[in-house]
């Protein structure tokens, strides 16, 4: 009755990249479909690594002066309306709560929905929270000294995709928006940057995943911001990966919902507004990130389970010795802080377990054997390089906590060689046409018109990921490679998720 | 342009209770009404309490054997049918999603529903996940191997409250369910005793809040269950307010949904199931347990800041003074694991900040003048019994941290004095309601009938709030206070949140 688990049914990634993507994604026990179009099920293993996500960032954001706060769940129909772009964006595709009752069904079999308990107004299930969330601020806010107002809140949202993707595109999915009002432009600038800034050193410390900062063409941004900072990452397709977004939203919702202050000198003025938001997608940037044929690569600093161990034995006393001292070491390692596993299950052979801890991508792989035992030592494997070793017993948690640094930085490093290979500068159109079919990340100049950007769009699937605030790369004088017009800087163009 | 914090808006607790405890929501900071009727926005200041509550129960999950993991916030209308009593229970007053797109007005203004947009099946906002989860669960479960399951889930869920209280009583409310699956029925009554033995011991070890533990009578049950087990605990009026359960459901949802698995014979079996919550419904139960006239009073464990730090001086160079000497002895609570705010606003008064951080229950206040830094020594005031003494600044932070202690224990004690004073053991009918009316837990007999409990139910509004566990007190022949026939235990009846 032993559960199969079958590499071989995880496809290779060159075969079908989208295949495999989702392989991984069931087979390594993360996510998998549920009964409802388009929501999924965070299976524990993947919840374990969201909980960690969550965890570090919360902590990142504590550390930068917010709060967290619960909103609800629900917006009333009429407050998408209030500002006018934000509706156009987000009031499409939603779930809709019409009815507040169910009753037995005329027949007796089952319910139905009561006729009688129509809402007055329908409710919208939260596509994001900016409308209630500044409704609320209203009450909040009356003077300058109210302000800044720094939350954030931990949540789920629906937005009814009609094509669906594990953790990258889901009717409902989980994420942390942060909503902050600010007394100047100046400063909700600053606080939106400064989110963008925490999203990339998260990305890169604790993902282990290079990402490029910049700012969103007028035609990608936030339904309802002034300026859309991003994140980008690139997948090992080549293809982008939009994962985090910190929006500049000028007085827009403060002028929707009348939030104004009184100032230091006593005049009301509009308060500034900024929202930030990652979600449950960074569980896929991180998967298409570091993954392999054998499954998953995890980092470090994400890993629900740091390092595993597996006993080889034949002989029931073997195992009870190794068993034994394989507790001692983890007592060691987890005095280190390192999260220790020990699979003692009796109904599978060692090489089963082998496939199943690299298909979940546990960094260190720990076996001892008895000769492993008589001589001191054990054999440990790395997930990232797949290369096994001999390392002595004694000294084994300081040796595994070192590691971790290094596997972290290996990851990063690899990463970013990938993306470094695949960026290129490109000057014509025909070079622009020939490289985004290789899947790759085109720097090139565009004369900054949504015109061409929809055109470009229209001719290759290729969209304005975004404009790098890392002016050095970027700041130089050229022509549009599509227009030909005068441009003054490159920007990143690529086929996204 | 000062906010105004006014203890004396909230009014006596003996004057009008339920007002009290509302004015206290909203005065403290902790939550308030939104724009979405019956839903409340947790603010920061509650949200904070709620983590903390949060962040220990989930260790003692994670303890006890359970991992987190997250279900689809929609259930489908059909499941709710599959369990015959649990569609009884839950599948009346309930948000239902029935449309997925909202379109334009064709007057051009705002937005409507749009009617092409409607679902083929209506989907209902969970109200509690037994059904989506054990739908799921069958996928998992094949052999006794996959068994126990021991998940939990932290969410938002929905019921169509008709009144509704802050805390107490919301439509959208936060939550953690848990939901197992076993092989045995021991094993699953057996889960669902430790538990509840879990929510009693948070309730008193952190809360500092005493709790009866008990068995529901058939007609208090969670629609679906063979048990429901319950801690109870007593408010400052009286009245018992249900705090956390834990059921035993049998096999009840593994029928509804099909779940079976291989036993070591390779015989198929239904298999066993538990699931327990608590909601935020403990801020309600936190705030009415040790509350005052003054404001809340927070246990330490609980509280978001336990020592605040108000300087009294005249001349900015005595504020200097005191603010850095304050800075010093803030790190050397930090150090000690105390969570301190300076209050350093400048355009408050002392006493004003005394009032507010009394209201907010703030377990110490530390205060240094001028004359105190001179001496070496504070000012420090406990908000649980509202003492005063002066303490060298030497030794503080050890001096605090002990203290935090005996706060909290003081407000168990008191929490239990209190309660002991208010339950009685009653033997007649005439007593019953006489000792009802004084807002007291009354001991007594009980038939064991379901008509019984509900005729007293009619006449003076008590419950049987539990059969308790603890055999030591109840087990004992008597006859039931209301029918006069035999009954082998008391049972605790009292009027109820």
């Amino acid at each position: 009755m032993a559960k199969e688990v079958d590499n071989k049914e995880v496809v290779n990634r060159e075969e079908d990249y989208s295949k495999w993507y989702n392989n991984l994604v069931v087979k390594a026990d993360l996510a998998e479909q549920s009964a409802v179009r388009g929501c999924m099920v965070i299976k524990p293993y993947g919840y374990a690594i969201w909980e960690k996500m969550h965890e570090q960032l919360d902590r990142m954001f504590k550390e930068t002066g917010h709060v967290n706060a619960y909103f609800p769940l629900f917006i009333p129909k009429s407050f998408l309306s209030r500002e006018a772009e934000h509706v156009e964006g987000f009031a499409k595709e939603c779930a809709v709560v019409t009815h507040h009752r169910l009753k037995v069904a005329p027949d007796g079999k089952g319910v139905v929905v009561d006729p009688e308990a129509k809402l007055e107004e329908e409710l919208i299930v939260r596509p994001t929270s900016e409308t209630i969330i500044w409704s609320t601020y209203k009450n909040w806010i009356k003077s300058w000294r109210d302000l800044p107002l720094l939350c954030n809140q931990w949540a789920n949202v629906v937005r009814w995709e009609m094509r669906t993707r594990l953790f990258l595109r889901t009717a409902e999915f989980l994420w942390q928006e942060g909503h902050t009002a600010h007394a100047t432009r100046e400063e909700a600038v600053e606080e939106a940057r400064r989110m963008v800034d925490v999203y990339a050193r998260f990305a890169r410390e604790f993902m282990a995943m290079p990402v490029i900062v910049g700012c969103k063409s007028e035609n990608e941004r936030f339904a309802g911001a002034l300026d859309t900072y991003t994140i980008e990452a690139m997948m090992q397709d080549g293809k982008a990966l939009q994962a985090g977004t910190s929006h500049f939203l000028g007085q827009n919702f403060a002028k929707a919902f009348d939030v104004q202050f009184a100032n230091k000198e006593g005049k009301l003025e509009y308060v500034w507004a900024t929202s930030w938001g990652v979600s449950t997608r960074l569980m896929g940037a991180l998967i298409m990130t570091h993954s392999d044929n054998n499954g998953l690569v995890l980092p470090p600093a994400l890993a629900p389970i740091q390092v595993v161990m597996v006993p080889i034995f034949k002989t029931d006393e073997e195992r009870d010795a190794i068993l034994a001292r394989m507790g001692q070491l983890k007592a060691e390692l987890a005095a280190k802080g390192l999260s220790v596993k020990i699979d003692d299950r009796d109904n599978l052979r060692p090489g089963f377990k082998f496939a199943e801890w690299e298909l979940k991508g546990v960094p260190v792989r720990v076996v001892i054997g008895p000769r492993d035992l008589e001589n001191g030592v054990v054999e440990l494997a790395r997930r990232d390089t797949m290369e096994k070793e001999s390392v002595p017993q004694a000294g084994l948690a300081e040796y595994a906590a070192n590691l971790m640094g290094k596997i972290q930085q290996n990851l990063y490093d690899k990463a970013a060689a990938f993306r470094e290979a695949n960026i290129v500068k490109v000057d014509t159109w025909e070079q622009f046409k020939e490289e985004i079919e290789k899947g790759r990340f085109l720097l090139c100049h565009w004369d900054g018109t949504t015109e061409t950007e929809e055109k470009i769009k229209e001719e290759t699937k290729a969209t304005i990921r975004c404009i790098p605030m890392d002016t050095c790369i970027c700041e130089e004088e050229g022509t549009c490679v599509y227009s030909g017009k005068p441009s003054h800087r490159r920007v990143v163009f690529a086929r996204a998720y």
